[in-house]
């Protein structure tokens, strides 16, 4: 490298940004220039849909940077309003276009970071140049959604990932009616169905109209709405619809400079964030990664891998020696819609199935700290394990509180290679507000390990086969007030031990109760009777209103 | 084992209580009896100043289980006010003494659980013996501290460690005036001094009279009052005083069998919770263990490990082939003392001085989430690892909330031997109410990276050599209304990269800031200017109300 090198980064947000900023803590006299497209740098991208919804009430919280404040700060030369146009990687050149006077000049380089981003897919749909379908990927979008939206309109969202509930909650606090499409059969598509149900019923208690399992087929103009054909047929007005469906590489520019890309459109980059040409580097929501704990290739277009990926091919253009490679993705997500919050991190069992990959799961139900200290809330966590090594694979989380920390802790755990035996002896942080003597993850581990120890039998499914005895272990009053479906006995729990004359030893029995545990404990009293026997995972849950926090009823 | 083994339980809160439920699971046809000396079995200990404050407002929340419950759930045979006496270790049976009637009987065998505890100390001092000073082990402790305060009294609480922490807060709550004397010279002597800044900020904040660095000689009996003479001479007169200094483990019982005791006279367990004698096992407070890091032999009189260890115990005595070691502990605790919390996990930093252990150290101060979302608060988080490997061996957080979370991730991370490196790319949930894109765990391994590459020198107490420049970057107006002590140069940080001249390249450089982050950015522009420069590590924060959540103020 001279002794003045010359970077050039384009795009101006999460990842080059960060990588900018420690090129230049690494290099004061390297000349660094930014360009961007749009007429902000450094925004705080992930906090747009709670400006809309009024969370965050002033713009500037969400300028993090400007232009002048990063000259001031980091000495970079920052030109918003400018697009790359092509790269001319033999002579080590960018042609740039400066939006506002159509100028356009070259940048000459000697690192190359290409951080251009993703945008929201916008279908080529009849109808869909109507100019109140929006998507959010910046600030002027976000001011369009603003001037769009008032109290008492209707909105239509489409697509419930996270900016879709997310964009969901905040029209509902600015006072809009709103409704979400889903593709998939259920919102949150990330996760496992099971665990995206609490995500539902929260927002079904707020009003929001939900359609799962349908898409737009096409969109129809009126003068006062937008109508909203879904394939099924069904029709929803609007006066607003905000296309949340995913995003898609903005990977032009490096395709016409014939760098390599990822059988979506991705840029392919080596574990320093390298392209294919060894001056230019990528990183972002525009690039390919592998998946930390199985190898394979993913996208996951989120801000903190984007830092981190900006910040690691800054580290290797400038301490090449001394720069650690990017370690891949897990694809850690969460989410909060109104009191609730669901994350994920790792493979999920849909992922597994589709890969025809081999794994275990136990989900367990809790509480995010001791239920005898107020505010306990209940907690669902489920992981997720390669079945021969007990190697954790994935894991989620869905409840009220602490929902992050359990997420974290598991990220954690899953990057370590820890197993579902290591978990059982987390020492995790003990004090009646913060969490339990045995945390919902130290009883994940008990629950998975109990499992590998042939403690137990796990069924997901209750049986319809007439043969096996469904044993309801809950209390007469709840097994009577919110019947398990099908053909069912009930012994509550602490009668069972003198009720085995009321079941046929020769035919299988699957355990059932409110949360896991009573039909766990039954099936280990029946199993050292000799029964065939099998426990109903997770619960039914069937008497839980998760608002109104609750202590663990007993059998 | 026979066909229906016996085993009996001694005491009956966490360690033992775990111990009899689990290995009720594993084997239904064992005769299990649990004796407990006091009234009450497997109740929420950690919870017990919680009801003194009324922050838990009814009793029975924390009475988890009955004897009647635990018979009708588990099948097992509990007796209360029952006392352990004497074991014959060669017949294998155990002395018992009803303490109702005075009876006493022999209860064989086949395996034996101690699980007696540890009792609060009370030292032998002059005037100990008042009625008025109180410890809290038990339910009918807590019912005469319940019965022995009310508002307007005056209470003195012996022992700040995080019993005397939690009671000074609860008696607060109640209406009490407080003061907290401690031997050392800070509150939660766990952590480093440092991070108990804060929560003494918030003692002092809610009128709590703290009295560091002094001990009680002795008491004075009045009838009006109990007067404590402290070591210093100082006198605090009290309506009742609460004695949290410290537990010593119930282990008579266990020395008057022979069995092996450790230095500080806690019953010595193998991996697998066995004592000297195999068919008896130890757990919980009354046992020591090892270190989990670094090996050492240590004691963690918590609620975590003892239900653990517990279960370990039950688990090597009815599945040996399958029973999984205990791993040993960290020692991971966390307080709560009104809005701020304070956790540590692994060695502290007085610990390892101590040992005289290798360790380096860095202190990052952040938030718990995103600072443009509403509620960020600050947080300070510490970490330390040994130096030639990069091995996390603990971590310390102070602040509002996310505390716990933090110290999950770390605790984690350090029973995983990861390194200072693999905190860089940890992936954690990250969506506004939640997290930061580069959370305060990643930034932690950065900093502590950029040391480890030799980016920047750290010094954590600013000099006193005339000598060196003490160059202070944060504003003029910030700059002077809290000033950096000592003799200084301001150079606001945007006007330092053309203001060198200002400095004589011939002396030293200390650079200083607000939290230690712009420090950082002017050590990293001298260093590369060829300044002989080191960062104040941490910050000044002098300017921080940390009670008003406040954006990080530029520079």
């Amino acid at each position: 490298m001279p002794s003045s090198p010359k970077l050039l980064v384009i795009g101006g947000v999460a990842a080059g940004a960060s990588c900018a900023a420690r090129a230049r803590r690494l290099c004061e006299n390297a000349q660094i220039t930014m360009i961007e497209r749009g007429p902000d740098v450094s925004f705080a991208n992930c906090g747009l849909p709670y400006f809309v919804g009024g969370e965050i009430a002033a713009r500037d919280m969400l300028a993090v940077q400007t232009p002048a404040s990063l000259k001031s700060l980091l000495n970079l030369d920052v030109h918003t309003r400018c697009e790359a146009i092509r790269i001319d990687r033999a002579n080590k050149r960018v042609e740039i276009r400066h939006l506002d006077s159509g100028n356009t000049e070259w940048q000459s380089y000697d690192k190359l970071m290409l951080a251009p981003g993703a945008s929201p897919l916008r279908p080529n749909l009849p109808g869909i140049d109507d100019k109140r379908i929006l998507t959010l990927r910046n600030l002027e979008d976000m001011d369009r959604i603003v001037a769009a939206t008032d109290s008492g309109m209707r909105a239509v969202v489409i697509g419930a990932g996270f900016i879709g509930l997310e964009m969901t909650e905040q029209l509902h606090h600015k006072g809009l009616s709103v409704q979400l499409v889903e593709l998939q059969q259920q919102v949150f598509p990330q996760l496992d169905a099971p665990m995206a149900a609490l995500l539902e019923s929260e927002l079904r208690h707020h009003d929001i109209g939900i359609t799962l399992g349908d898409g737009v087929a096409r969109f129809e103009s009126a003068e006062n709405h937008v109508r909203c054909h879904l394939t099924s047929g069904k029709i929803l007005d609007a006066d607003m619809v905000v296309l949340s469906i995913g995003v898609k590489p903005d990977t032009e520019l490096a395709r016409a400079a014939g760098l390599t890309l990822g059988a979506r459109g991705h840029i392919v980059v080596d574990e320093f964030q390298r392209t294919s040409d060894p001056d230019i580097y990528a990183a972002g929501d525009a690039v390919e990664t592998i998946d930390r704990v199985l190898g394979d290739k993913i996208v996951v277009p989120m801000g903190g891998p984007a830092n981190r990926q900006g910040r690691v091919a800054a580290d290797h253009m400038f301490m090449p020696g001394k720069a650690r490679p990017y370690p891949g993705s897990l694809g850690t997500a969460i989410v909060r819609v109104f009191a609730v919050a669901a994350g994920i991190t790792g493979w999920s069992e849909k992922r597994l199935m589709a890969a025809n990959r081999a794994y275990e799961t136990v989900t367990i139900n809790d509480h995010q700290h001791a239920t005898y200290y107020p505010g306990a809330k209940p907690l669902t966590l489920k992981i997720l394990w390669e079945p021969e090594s007990g190697q954790l694979l994935g894991a989620q989380a869905t409840g009220f509180e602490g929902i992050d920390k359990r997420i974290d802790v598991l990220s954690t755990a899953i990057v370590a290679g820890m197993t579902v035996e290591d978990l059982c002896h987390l020492e995790l942080a003990y004090a009646p507000p913060f969490g339990s003597a045995k945390d919902a993850i130290n009883l994940a581990g008990f629950a998975a390990c109990n499992r590998r120890d042939g403690l137990v039998n796990h069924t997901t499914t209750l049986p319809n086969d007439p043969q096996v005895q469904i044993v309801d272990v809950r209390s007469k009053p709840l097994a009577e007030a919110f019947p398990t479906p099908g053909s069912v006995i009930n012994i509550p729990f602490p009668t069972l031990r003198a009720s085995l004359d009321k079941l046929d030893r020769n035919r299988p029995v699957v355990t059932v109760c409110a949360f896991g545990k009573m039909s766990y404990f039954s099936a280990r009293i029946l199993a050292q009777q000799g029964f065939n026997v099998t426990s109903f995972s997770g619960g039914l849950k069937a008497n839980i209103d998760p608002r109104s926090p609750a202590k663990m009823p007993t059998p």
